[in-house]
């Protein structure tokens, strides 16, 4: 397969076969640049990452996985810096296409891997997602996505950005083939049963653009139809904003913490938004940094409280369908801001997400999100499988 | 003539020829890659500068003016990124050798073009001086070096910075070329007569490290024997330091207004101590730029107070010699605000100074400024020259 889209790192491409007769067997994958890929550098996205490190010499666990599990790997995606980014433009490495919206990002910061499956180039890819990198280019590029329970998938061998938040994801284009890779990735069988409850987030979709809320309605409707028994609710009592506020103090203290020796004994070159992101954590007053952790900890009780075991919540993954590319910071800053106020609550909670395709704006994708309880990973899964073989 | 020691940006060398019979026939000289050359894209030391800007139709003033005196064009030298550094380690274009330090940094932000004439490769060299880019290298290096009075120099065609402390100077290895080259760059010729008072800014021997104030007692001593009376005195009342936090607050908060839009349309990657710095300019309060200009006005009155014509003031240019190179943010960002205190009055007060060569401290360079009344820099030439001369 060529690489028409610029979705993959420059350079040779990295192909390595899988498992014979394995479950996935026959299916192709692509990791995102954060994952360790025995005797090719990881390059993180940013050209003075890989200085001075050692080639891994072995497989992250994520590619291990599918490669065992028969899928063959056929390259690595380009990744924002570092993981820093929600929309997918690296001044590095390109900015991958976004097939299902031309002339808009593909999203970030698992950009290229959400790029690849959208163009067909691969069956799936692997992702990681700690403030929407998964989510936000599965509503931008019109896939499924996931972004599991926190702590559930193993991230070793990935590229951490803020650990009490990260976690690995993966893409499909359809139901069937997501189920499949879900299946092997978690470790247990997709349910037949369905969550028997929805919660509709009114306040998320009041947050969103009011043409994507609209374009959502049908899914909504679809997916009520799919569970039953359907309430309406409110999701974060405090306000979005708020949450948002505290997961922008917990998650760059974090990231700071992670990437600053780099910082100090490499003084990287990286694009002015990554660097005013990382300064932005090392700036987090301790106080502030104090408060965040007390509003997870209530995000944690209200979303644990909201979401038993059958009840699922849904709410749009973002406010808005992919950008133009080459915008101007402070074109991007606000739509940034305000994904991160549907984003926030996976990283503060860590509840797992599935984004589902389908709705569109203009043409534009714009996914429809649902989240379950800690663990109900498969569950949310065999909603979308479900959904899609309604289709 | 080679570049062994990557003084020049990289790509093919600009050569303009000079003007025969011009008084600098004979003399060659590099440009900082901040100067305009006509048909030469200005690199401003970062690669993501001259992205969508027009290539020069006309040369810098200076280039110009050196040329029109018939010295040659033999290239354009590596800048810190625009400008925006003290030390020389540019991660775009390499850092250049100071070959009078092996293994030490060139000084910056006129790293190439300190570089190139410490080697040999040309005769002078153009620089840009806004918090020490001229007077910095010059003290790493052992060479003559001048930082103009503020604004006798047109800036045309010069990449700004901080247009309240943007100066153009110039490097040479010896008193007479440095005498001839100042003489065109001024416009007068530099006058046999020479100050007859010099003031020793006590509090900034004892700001310097204990061996280059030791080393530099010579040099003093020479200069008081050529100047005849002396006095000790203090220059800055209220401490180098506060001065320096002045400076600090006024350059950035300039530098980041230059160069925000090309921030918010570009989001260009640069090292990661160039973003802090400018965003350090940004989150200066009002309040501190409001005190900091205050500071200005004092400082410029007190230095003319204490530099009368006639009178001139020596200090150590640098605390300490050229540091090693590729050292840690956290290693390197104390010794960058101990020069600011040394440097801070050149871009505060606007006089002119001129470093002068000669000592060294275990074989390291380290050089001794002297400083005059706003207007007298060709005063400060002649002392240059005629210290040159006694050797």
């Amino acid at each position: 397969m060529g690489d028409e889209i610029g979705a993959f790192v420059p350079g040779p491409r990295v192909r390595i076969e899988g498992r014979t007769g394995g479950p996935l067997s026959g299916l192709t994958f692509a990791a995102k640049d954060l994952f360790d890929v025995a005797g090719v550098p990881t390059g993180g996205g940013n050209h003075d990452w890989p200085t001075g490190r050692s080639v891994p010499s072995r497989h992250s666990w994520a590619v291990q996985t599918l490669l065992d599990a028969g899928a063959t790997l056929i390259g690595k995606t380009i990744t924002d810096e570092v993981s820093l980014g929600i929309l997918g433009e690296n001044p590095f490495d390109g900015t991958p296409v976004n097939v299902r919206a031309q002339g808009r990002v593909p999203g970030g910061s698992s950009s290229g891997s959400a790029a690849a499956v959208a163009a067909g180039i691969c069956d799936t890819a692997l992702g990681t997602d700690t403030g929407g990198s998964v989510r936000v280019p599965s509503s931008f590029c019109g896939l499924y996505g996931i972004r599991p329970t926190h702590g559930r998938i193993d991230v070793t061998g990935m590229l951490p950005q803020a650990p009490t938040s990260d976690t690995t994801g993966w893409f499909a284009r359809d139901g069937e083939t997501f189920a499949k890779v879900s299946a092997v990735m978690l470790g247990e069988a997709i349910p037949t049963a369905l969550p028997t409850r929805l919660v509709i987030a009114v306040d998320t979709f009041g947050f969103a653009d009011a043409e994507a809320a609209a374009a959502l309605q049908p899914m909504v409707r679809r997916l009520s139809g799919l569970i039953g028994d359907s309430r309406e609710d409110i999701m974060a009592p405090p306000g979005l904003s708020v949450w948002a506020r505290a997961q922008r103090a917990l998650q760059p203290v974090e990231a700071y913490a992670t990437f600053k020796d780099w910082l100090d004994t490499r003084n990287p070159r990286m694009a002015f938004s990554v660097a005013r992101g990382l300064l932005a954590g090392a700036a987090v007053p301790a106080s502030e940094h104090g408060w965040a952790n007390l509003m997870r900890q209530e995000a944690r009780a209200r979303m644990a409280h909201l979401l038993p075991a059958g009840t699922i919540l849904c709410l749009p993954t973002t406010p808005f369908p992919a950008p133009l590319v080459g915008q101007p910071l402070s074109v991007l800053d606000p739509l940034r801001d305000r994904i991160t106020c549907l984003c926030a609550q996976g990283g503060l909670a860590g509840h797992p997400q599935v984004n589902l395709p389908g709705a569109t704006v203009g043409g534009l994708p714009v996914g429809l999100s649902i989240i379950g309880a800690r663990g109900s990973d498969a569950s949310l899964v065999a909603v979308a499988r479900a959904l899609a073989a309604q289709k």
